[in-house]
Order: structure tokens, then C-alpha cells, then sequence
């Protein structure tokens, strides 16, 4: 089956290209996993602090926050030799809210 | 990157393999494109209006429908000779809504 529509630079265009890269990173447990734990700590976390929450190796570990990043649901800072992540739930409610309203009418 | 939890019959199991069937099936956008016709179709359609509707092979349509039927998305009935396929909107509010709870504390 083809995508619905092509992809433009046109604003519905960038929806569907949003929807896409969101969907697709909380498709894997792990990536909703990571999302939850840095909104209940607070919204941001370090590499250091990341890497110590979850016991797995590390390049899995960036290989996800990559993905997340890629989706605009995380953004990435330095601050001096840190590097701290942070959950954007602003984009998250706005990307998946968006496309979950229309299903608010009907059973 | 390990699954969080071990996914049992327990009931917190049992919503995160939820969560697994409804964001695998939300990932792919012929899927979600399915979900909103089928809404906005007024719930549900014929397998053959589904076959008209996507000009698409049918082999394909009836894999993202099965996808969406283990998810529980989708709901399918026989009436007669006909198959009639329902979007289940409760439950994508509830699953997907869920989730995204705890999110809408904080910016």
C-alpha cells in the first residue's frame, strides 16, 4: 500500500513527515520506556544519568535517544562536558493528540 | 536495550502488551490512514468498500487490517457473505490516551 499522501514541503506535507517519525519512535517499548522515566525525573536527565538507569549497553541505549531525537521528542543539550536530554511533552501531546481527535467522536 | 518489564498475564503484562499492539499498529501510516476512513466512514465499512476505497492491492490492505484486528483497533464481523470491518475508537482513546497521561504534567 502506498503512503496516503506524498510528503512535500507543503504544512500537511511536514504533518505526515511529523506523524511518521513519531509514531515510529514509540513503536519500541524501550524508546516509551525512556520517555516516561525522564518526564517522572523531572523532564531532563545527563548521558551519565541515563546510562546508569538503564542496565543495557550503551550504544543501544543512544541508537534510541537518537531516534527520539530524530522524532523532535527529545532534545539534546551541552552543557559544559554534559550532555543532558529532554523529554519535549509539548510535541508529544501536540503530534499524538492531534491525530488522536477525531476519534473522540464516536463510540 | 531489554524490554522494561517481563510481559505475564498479570494485569500491568497485559497493558503493556496492549501498548505493544497499539503502537506497532500505529506505526505504519497506511494503517492509521485506515483507522480515519474507517471513522470517518462513520465507524465501519464492507471489506469490499475497503478494497474500492484503496486503490491498492488487497493482500496488502488485509495485512494492515489483520495487524489492526490484533491490536484490537479494528473489529470484524460477518454479516452473511459480507465481512464488515469496525474501527474500535474506545479502546485506541484509551490505550494510546493512557499512555500519553502523565505528559500533559509539565511544559
Amino acid at each position: 500500500m502506498k503512503k496516503p499522501q506524498s510528503q512535500g514541503n507543503s504544512a500537511a506535507g511536514r504533518k505526515l513527515a511529523d506523524l511518521d517519525a513519531v509514531f515510529s519512535a514509540l513503536a519500541h517499548p524501550s524508546r516509551r520506556h525512556i520517555l516516561l522515566v525522564l518526564h517522572y525525573r523531572g523532564g531532563s536527565m545527563t548521558a551519565g544519568e541515563i546510562a546508569d538507569r538503564f542496565a543495557c549497553s550503551w550504544p543501544t541505549t543512544t541508537r534510541h535517544l537518537r531516534s527520539l531525537e530524530a522524532a523532535g521528542l527529545v532534545r539534546v543539550e551541552k552543557k559544559g562536558r554534559e550532555r543532558i536530554y529532554r523529554v519535549d511533552r509539548a510535541r508529544l501531546r501536540e503530534v499524538v493528540g492531534d491525530w488522536l481527535k477525531p476519534f473522540h467522536d464516536g463510540d
